[in-house]
């Protein structure tokens, strides 16, 4: 499938199937800040906006940056909403005011307003309305994915395979960990990723011991373990992969780490299967981690869901309290870091598949899993 | 001067700097929850960490993923801080409680905790404590940069200006906008960028009627007007600059809106000097644009602060209420906007000079601003 023939989302009928919520939530409207949300909601990829969602409205509002972008995008998505443009703080203000005032108590998301938003809001945007905190209202929508977002992350998947294919080649030659980081990168955009879905990571020798090391110019050298985390974006959907990698042979000691961190990965991919508790996804990687007396240096959470946002529900983690659905994307990335030695770590991205597959999951990143290059 | 030779900064003097303020914000410690302002205090540029600043230590929290990269870097700044590596939220809870124990107003930051992390601290984290909401406590002290500080502006926007001058010589072969964008990119980057400050803006034609326009593939074509708004981070600190450029003669209606942009932000710079209103600089530069009876196509403030952040404060507007101090970093980038046609914008970066200069402010961005190429 090339980029041009992305099936169509139908971004139109969300905000419909998030008011359902509102009697649960306690709620009879809600102000989503979260830009992520926004964008889930009407196709706004702007960095500014904020949508009302009304018992049988819908009001944005934004700033006068995005007055085109935003007649254009929400037109596209044949989203109906009142757009208001505020030039001003206090013109979005007052446009928010109007559209609000019939609301007795409305839902702000809490973790998508600061603490210093939410007291401005109170004290003086809504000042007859209750402000009732809501958690993960938009986000238990997003965490299971319609067939047309899973197209858009397996096309950034997809190019981030290409991407390495192209790229670890050359690693034999020496280039230090910032150009992999380029390479990487450009790779990816020039087959038609808007960008990437983070920096890079491409963390060699003992830098490999950071989990979250930012490249450096650190040439690679045969026989380490290099470690390259990265992903990219198609329509606003991410990619995430991890794959460790040797020029040559990294001896018995890296490939002993290799060697436990690919059957824990294996382990938690078989863990995941719809209906199965995200806390016994990160047990099925984390006990052969532990078996293999390395649990100590396993000192993350086994992976996070993948869509909008390149971190977002469910996390896959021992204190998780989610459990996987047909439709949810998620990492599995188990990983050791052991300091001055370097660090392994290797991650796809999976989709959970319906019940009655044989496969509990079917994964998005298929780049070769070979340590020695 | 190569980026080898920056000069140092006195990161480990900041943090009792940021103290003398706690009596008047009426707290006893700060926890510090903003990223950019821990990396400010501690030198720490990862991507999760909180530094809780009491009255007489600090106390660093971060979680595993970050163990190394904390030790290295707090000690490559000569910080004094106990650091405690907490894998799980409960784990990190337990250090901050110990630490704040003893604390009787803990200082948040209202715009740096979510309305959920707020609650969910004062309900279960800092029980013992008065919760006191505080605004830009930090961001107060890096509002005046150090020298070492501006150098480091000063060589992210030398390196745009050199990417600008190897990329505008191909701008008449007809690239599309993407291609700009990652040209300009790269440039940035081979010349030690370690990225973008933001995504760069590459708007030819009626793209730049959208001041905020993602670049497209749109292919650039002689006679319109195509802005270009871009920048990089060396060592943390960001660069901004934005050109208007035409490939031949955009005709008199091109070249006058962009006669009066350019006039406006000249007025823009000469208004700028230690001890101004930052809203006289706005109405400066905005006055001439009305004066040509385009001030309704003038759609956003003249300017931001930059440094740790792309946008930061001062804001350059006409609701704000700061004052330009010497050694302020802020932008000048008055811009007009007409659907259908385009738009034109001009921007540099520019420091606030101590008193008893000649002139008020010193431009870090010096790209030429001709119109036509």
């Amino acid at each position: 499938m090339t980029l041009a023939e992305l099936p169509s989302m139908d971004v139109a009928s969300r905000a419909s199937a998030l008011r359902s919520g509102f009697e649960e939530a306690g709620i009879d409207a809600l102000l989503v800040t979260r830009l992520p949300n926004v964008r889930y909601l009407t196709g706004f990829t702007g960095s500014a906006g904020m949508l009302l969602v009304g018992p049988d409205e819908l009001v944005f509002v934004t700033d006068g940056r995005y007055a085109e972008q935003a007649a254009d995008q929400l037109g596209a998505a044949g989203i109906e909403a009142r757009v208001e443009i505020g030039v001003t703080q206090a013109a979005q203000r007052d446009a928010l005011q109007g559209a609000a005032a019939g609301i007795a108590r409305l839902g702000l998301e809490a973790h998508g307003v600061t603490w210093a938003q939410q007291r401005e809001f109170a004290s003086e945007w809504f000042t007859n309305a209750e402000l009732v905190p809501t958690l993960q209202l938009v986000e238990q929508r997003r965490l299971v994915k319609e067939a047309a977002e899973v197209a858009r992350i397996a096309a950034a998947c997809a190019i981030a395979d290409e991407a390495l294919a192209v790229v670890a080649p050359r690693l034999p030659d020496g280039p230090a960990e910032r150009e992999v980081a380029l390479w990487l990168e450009l790779e990816m955009r020039q087959r038609g990723a808007s960008g990437v879905s983070f920096d890079p990571i491409v963390a060699s020798g003992p830098n490999g011991a950071k989990p979250h090391a930012r490249p450096s110019n650190r040439r690679i050298e045969p026989g380490e373990l290099l470690v390259l985390d990265f992903g990219c974006v198609v329509d606003g959907y991410c990619s995430d992969m991890t794959r460790t990698v040797s020029v040559g042979d990294p001896g018995a000691s890296g490939s002993r780490l290799y060697d436990v961190v690919r059957a824990a990965q294996q382990a938690g991919r078989e863990a995941v299967r719809a209906g199965v508790a995200c806390a016994d996804v990160d047990r099925a990687c984390r006990e052969v981690v532990e078996a293999a007396g390395l649990g100590d240096a396993f000192v993350h959470a086994t992976g996070h869901g993948v869509g909008l946002e390149i971190h977002e529900a469910p996390r896959v983690a021992a204190t998780a309290r989610d459990t996987l659905a047909a439709g949810s994307v998620v990492t599995v990335e188990p990983g050791v870091y052991v300091r001055g030695v370097g660090g392994v770590r290797i991650e796809d991205t999976v989709v959970v598949l319906p019940a009655g597959n044989d496969d509990g999951c079917q994964p998005l990143t298929a780049f070769p899993k070979d340590l020695v290059l």
